[in-house]
């Protein structure tokens, strides 16, 4: 039987898949190429971060990925006219995949030995980064460098998990403190469509690094 | 002596990097730049193969990738005209190499101790994610999530040769019938213009993650 | 205190820094996406490298080029009207960094026993490859490959590197002499604007691979 984690995982998972086919679906992509967005979108982030910290990426020990993102290409064929309707229903979802990857990236940093600033960006990015790659994919400008807080959500979590974890809280309540902050972040954002500053004045010439 | 799969090798190398080379120069690259973007379709996919695997990269063991790529480059600068022309023999040495990429991917997998599902991803990512890389490089969506059937012919290989292996098939075998799979497959779609669905009905708003 | 080296590195992950923030405000990120790509730009480069080489990214074991960063999307955000008269100032940080990177980059592969052709390549990475993502995220076709000289001063340098360590030159020594070729290779290609000639007639048709 599946545990509390492993469910949280697969809604968040899916969620994320449905995010990369629909956006694929938008640019008129093939099945498969809305597969591999999907996939990419879901377990982007984790990859490049086992990569970075140096251990076997998490999808090429369990196929649960794989399946959980030919789910959500089902769901969008069979129902993706009546996605609109479930707009906020997959909101929700997605905020609780971000909360966990952000966790979960947090936690594997902290047990391989990395100190937290490390283990803050890793939770960073496993939440955030398979939405940029899957940007890159249709050939737009990232969203989460322009939109409402998304990845400054994890960074949040992950400072709430430190302080935890300073405070001496156990590991399980680091986690869930991190987790809610999360979560309560961008739900927050989003209802009072919270946006950092957009940077401006130094970019009338693109003339930088060349 | 190069044996015969070193000679498929450049082949496939040679035929890769031509593409690279002449979508860069569509898009009036320099000659640095094209070089570049002809190496990275002809090793990218192996490159990503090898660092998810956790091994070091084929082309940084041997020269003949960077040589291969320059004579490529070479030839563009020549004969670049008359490229037309050869249109059809350049599809056959890109099916050649999309076929021997493959099982090379796969093979190199199963030889580190992965299951098959993960070896036939790796044996994808060895014939696909190259032309991937380029497309992001020219600023253009990725032509393998769009047209004709590509990658997925290097699935229809990779589950060859693990249906063979199940049949309990010599090594070699089973390299030749994925191979032969992945070209045969190649050929046909381009032939009889065969591509998968377009994703439609899930994109009307983007909204999904963000 | 610092040494000499890592002054010139934190003034090359500087000027790195501002060059992606300044074209990240040219695009409108906000204050995060900025960051991102200021700091993706600066460290990029050295973090493929690593990958590749098999080795955790440099960027991972000190908190310095978070912070340089920092300091960076600061200086824009309270001077960046006056950026503009600093040009010049700007495009020398960026040639020292560029010429500092590329050292380390070799210095790196060959202390871990890589042969000159792929430390040279690693080196160019390391100097150049920051600037191609941050193109690509903020989607643009990378500069590098069509402006005046720039990953090729790396090449330049990584190779007087090679041929001072031919010679039988001092570790030392070579750095030097390949830092400096990597520079005024620079400088002069931008003083009287060298550029590589453009690659035309393979791409009139773009229907390479697929």
């Amino acid at each position: 039987m599946p545990t509390f984690v492993q469910i949280l995982d697969f809604i968040g998972t899916f969620a994320f898949a449905i995010s990369g086919i629909r956006l694929a679906s938008a640019k008129r992509f093939d099945w498969f190429g809305a597969y591999v967005v999907g996939f990419v979108t879901a377990i982007g982030g984790g990859t490049i971060r086992d990569v970075l910290l140096g251990v076997t990426p998490g999808w090429m020990t369990n196929p649960i990925y794989l399946i959980c993102t030919g789910l959500a290409l089902l769901w969008v064929i069979l129902f993706g006219k009546h996605l609109i309707h479930l707009h906020n229903t997959f909101f929700i979802f997605d905020s609780i995949g971000l909360a966990l990857f952000t966790v979960v990236g947090v936690g594997k940093s902290i047990a391989l030995g990395y100190p937290f600033w490390v283990a803050i960006i890793m939770g960073s990015i496993t939440g955030a980064a398979g939405g940029v790659i899957r940007d890159v994919f249709i050939n737009e400008i990232p969203l989460i460098f322009r939109k409402e807080i998304y990845a400054m959500a994890c960074v949040v979590g992950g400072t709430a998990y430190w302080l935890c974890d300073l405070l001496g809280m156990q590991s399980y309540a680091c986690q869930v403190v991190g987790g809610v902050s999360v979560f309560v972040t961008r739900i927050l954002a989003v209802k009072y469509n919270i946006c950092l500053p957009i940077l401006t004045g130094g970019g009338e010439e693109e003339e930088g690094k060349e």
